[in-house]
């Protein structure tokens, strides 16, 4: 078998978004209605894969080691959690509009051409040109220059300014203040100011409808001729300082009316989380007094989380509900590095185990600029996705950051006292401190992605009849495949269903997840669970009825050999745990 | 070993949600911060219980069956989906405030005195109700008597008044209409009107702060003179129709903002499921079609759902975030009762499968009054809770209601094909037609409660100095004991910790979750394994050194048996795979 040339990278991604759909590892949520932006259903083979991927991590990271322990906490946590964290007030994103198109982006993404560059609008096609041109004239007072879906016309003038340019004109004839990028998807400097934007989705929790409490304040505050006046009689105090009062002090309706909102709903709000990790500093004593686990040691999660992305892209690789892996180790403060090389060695060798191509799998160092101003270094495990180095994993060094963060705004000592040791402080037992924390924080959403891409494999193989044949074939390691072992009656009879269906029970008994299939030829069942990953087929024939022996398929090489059906459940299961 | 007096029902319930918290199954959510209403997070212990409780539904519904395949959709669906199952509607409580207590509570679920009845108002205690008597005096007119926390001189008059009868009057002072219901918690018939709340958690999903753009339009609309025509204005055609021309119509201020806000953030509203059904039937045909499954089969799912629960209680039992495992399995128009018998066999074998007490399970069945108007039959799996028979599961003939509904909805095809049969109707092939539907729907937090309530046992012993003494042991199933076998040294010297780490390496091999445990005596270690339900544990000792045996003991007989090391492994995995 030879490999074919190798494929285009934005052909990978095609064929294999189109292989998820087809064989039923992804499909778009609520696809009938349309589909919902960027959330995507696991289907039968998917989840499969999704749950092995996670069970592997559970394993290597939790069940195999003495000094971790696992949680699960409720995707709903109290709000002070957030703003403890940071999350309540930095997650955000400042958010731009384009003027012309509409487009909402993120500011800080943008494309910024550099002073001098000239700034040409490139529309879908030439009709919306002629209406952007439109909307440019009446709005801006300037005639572009139609170039088929192209308008020209515009230049960065210097750092802080674009302006109009007539053909052939060396001067602007006219100019606007500009803050250096233009919208990504028709490159116009024509932009609403910046606008801040909360990842985390919020909802609220409680019997009550939020936006009828909101509607019944505003519509009793702005019965009254005087705005101000009416809300600083209702919320007297609260009005004269904290958000309301900021309100009040700009004099503008929309900012007031923002913040009676706010105000009257408050209480209620409640955000969905945006990383599993806090849980694990939130519940550190109550987890550390239960386990009586001694520093060093690590609490990990696994679950959905929720960020309400601007940009959503790459299919499963950034969508708004996700799933993280992502363990938090404590650690005596000045171990860290040691510790962070310890986790460096182990994640990336728990990548490589599961790829085809480990070399597709690199660290990146995060630049000091890149750093939180509380982290010591961090590390991103980075896999060759077709679009480009992309992360998988972030690896920090948090120091004691959230577990002091936590333990100022809660006012719960979150301290942990090491009676063996000397406090370096006063040279007495015990010693109290807040562990150092690093922080491997996996995506378990990126993980399937990634798995599938490195898997997905196409070999050129030569047919019985000497024909060149092409072999799509998902080389999933075994213990990721969705299904171990398919189990094929070569036909519907003759005793060979019952002997399949007696073998599968032996493989499940076992642990083994395997399938009965008896539908078309045997080379089309053979292509089929190459094409998803099985890693093994047994075939029932003629001799086995005969002399109890079946044939064993290798996904990866085709080859076929005979093995005794008394021995191939011991022998797949010792491929598995090997 | 005897049982002492069986415990007192509350007794149970306070003494396993205590060691649910000290042992680290379950803890509250951000109980640092105070606790988040009726969300919890599970501890150490109790993620590896959840985990195996669902392990087992999911082995036990899709591996182990041909005909029943998984999926696992996103949380966040189309908003359409809600509207076609009926949720977005019909998903709702009546609610109603207490004018006096401002206790908020379900009218459908409040108590309901006779007519003729007192209704005594039971305040928390003195000082309280002398606070509600003067509420009452003040807003309604009347002065109550007051016997210590208790105020009195309420009656029901008939079933649609209530009166105020002064001190031995027959006929009542005054009087009020009446629903027929008082508030749970004091007994109030004081109450607000009744107000339709939908148990669904929205929240938007796009880059917009929705409550901003609530507020610049109110901003907008309001600082006009005349709300109701810069309303028509701004909306034109949207507000001649629909919910924004209903408020209107009615020309009150809330109700028109309200709709305004609708309106301005229905685009990017979304909800979180309230169930993880509507999955399998919105992705019906994708997993039909990439699975080639024929009619019957099933479509499982494994998930958290979301419902704003007015009261949540009894612990994990009723809360706003919870999990469930559910299935649609997919048959023919008429075959519905067949297999009703099938899944409520099935479902019950496998709930007392792993029970101590298997006669605390039982099935009810709905009485027509409680049927949906679609659905055949339904049959509650029942538990006998501390507080009485309740709800862990419910298997309904939903017919092809929700296939129906979703193909109207979204004008797609959910019919399935099948090619070799006649249609009844016209006696040709193919048969097309929307499949009935047995939905077998568990609570796997409720499960996670009652396995948890099942296993708490106490014992009376007689130790070796003749004294009696109290045994706690969790008598979990094997399968879903958080650990499987605990590893003891007896001494932490002597090459016994080596030892002991050789045999738990050998077990996690073997799939078996092992613990090593080398703090305080070994009586300490096996009462502490008996209390989170390790069913056993091996304890390396001085022998172990010289003829390569260790001690098995087992939790529940508490039973020690010298066994050789090299075959411990095997007679572990084969009682937990018995």
């Amino acid at each position: 078998m030879n490999s074919p040339a190798p494929m285009a990278k934005d052909e990978l991604m095609r064929k294999v978004v189109a292989l998820c759909k087809t064989r039923g590892f992804v499909f778009q949520s609520s696809e009938i209605y349309g589909g919902l932006k960027s959330a995507y259903d696991y289907g039968p083979l998917g989840v499969e894969l999704k749950r092995n991927v996670m069970a592997e991590w559970w394993r290597d990271m939790v069940t195999c080691r003495e000094n971790v322990v696992g949680i699960d906490a409720s995707i709903m946590m109290h709000p002070d959690v957030w703003r403890a964290s940071g999350h309540a007030a930095g997650f955000a994103d400042p958010l731009v509009d384009c003027k012309v198109s509409k487009e909402r982006f993120r500011a800080d993404k943008a494309p910024r051409p550099a002073p001098g560059d000239e700034l040409p609008l490139t529309c879908p096609d030439k009709g919306v040109a002629k209406t952007y041109a439109e909307i440019i004239e009446k709005s801006f007072g300037v005639a572009l220059e139609r170039d088929g879906n192209v308008l020209r016309g515009l230049k960065a003038v210097g750092p802080g300014e674009f302006g109009f340019f007539s053909k052939g004109a060396a001067a602007p004839e006219k100019t606007w203040p500009w803050r250096g990028y233009v919208s990504p998807l028709i490159g116009s400097p024509f932009l609403s100011e910046e606008r801040q934007f909360n990842l985390m989705f919020r909802t609220s929790l409680g019997a009550v409808d939020p936006m009828q409490d909101v509607a019944e304040a505003t519509a009793r505050l702005t019965a009254q001729p005087d705005l101000a006046a009416a809300v600083k009689a209702e919320f007297g105090k609260d009005a004269e300082t904290g958000a309301l009062g900021k309100a009040l002090a700009t004099g503008e309706r929309a900012k007031i009316l923002r913040a009676v909102a706010e105000h009257v709903t408050g209480g209620n709000m409640v955000y969905l989380r945006p990383e599993t990790a806090q849980a694990m500093f939130v519940q550190f004593k109550n987890v550390q007094s239960s386990t009586s686990q001694k520093i060093p040691f690590g609490i990990a999660q696994m679950g959905k989380s929720f960020r309400n992305e601007v940009t959503v892209e790459h299919f499963i690789f950034r969508s708004c509900e996700f799933e993280q892996m992502e363990m938090e180790f404590f650690c005596e403060p000045g171990t860290q590095g040691e510790w962070m090389e310890f986790w460096k060695k182990a994640r990336m060798a728990w990548w490589t185990r599961y790829a085809q191509r480990p070399g597709d799998f690199r660290f990146r160092a995060h630049e000091k600029s890149e750093l939180a101003h509380y982290a010591d270094q961090c590390f991103d495990v980075e896999y060759a996705y077709p679009w480009g180095w992309g992360e998988l994993e972030g690896i920090a060094s948090r120091t004691d950051h959230d577990l002091h963060a936590h333990q100022e705004a809660s006012g719960q000592s979150l301290e942990y006292i090491d009676a063996e040791k000397d406090d370096p402080k006063t040279g007495k037992k015990p010693w109290r401190y807040l562990p150092y924390v690093i922080e491997p924080a996996a995506g378990a959403t990126r993980a399937v992605l990634c798995f599938l891409l490195d898997a997905y494999t196409e070999e050129e193989r030569r047919t019985a009849a000497g024909e060149t044949e092409l072999r799509t074939v998902l080389k999933l390691h075994p213990r990721l495949a969705p299904i171990k072992c398919a189990v094929l009656p070569l036909v519907k009879k003759d005793g060979m269903p019952e002997k399949a269906r007696e073998l599968i029970s032996a493989m499940l008994a076992a642990g083994i997840h395997a399938k009965y299939d008896e539908k078309n030829s045997i080379g089309k069942r053979y292509a089929k669970h190459d094409e998803i990953g099985t890693p093994w087929c047994v075939t029932v024939d003629g001799q086995t009825l005969v002399d109890g022996t079946v044939t064993l398929r290798d996904r990866d090489t085709t080859e076929q050999s005979r093995v005794n059906v008394a021995e191939v459940v011991a022998l797949i299961r010792g491929k598995l745990d090997a």
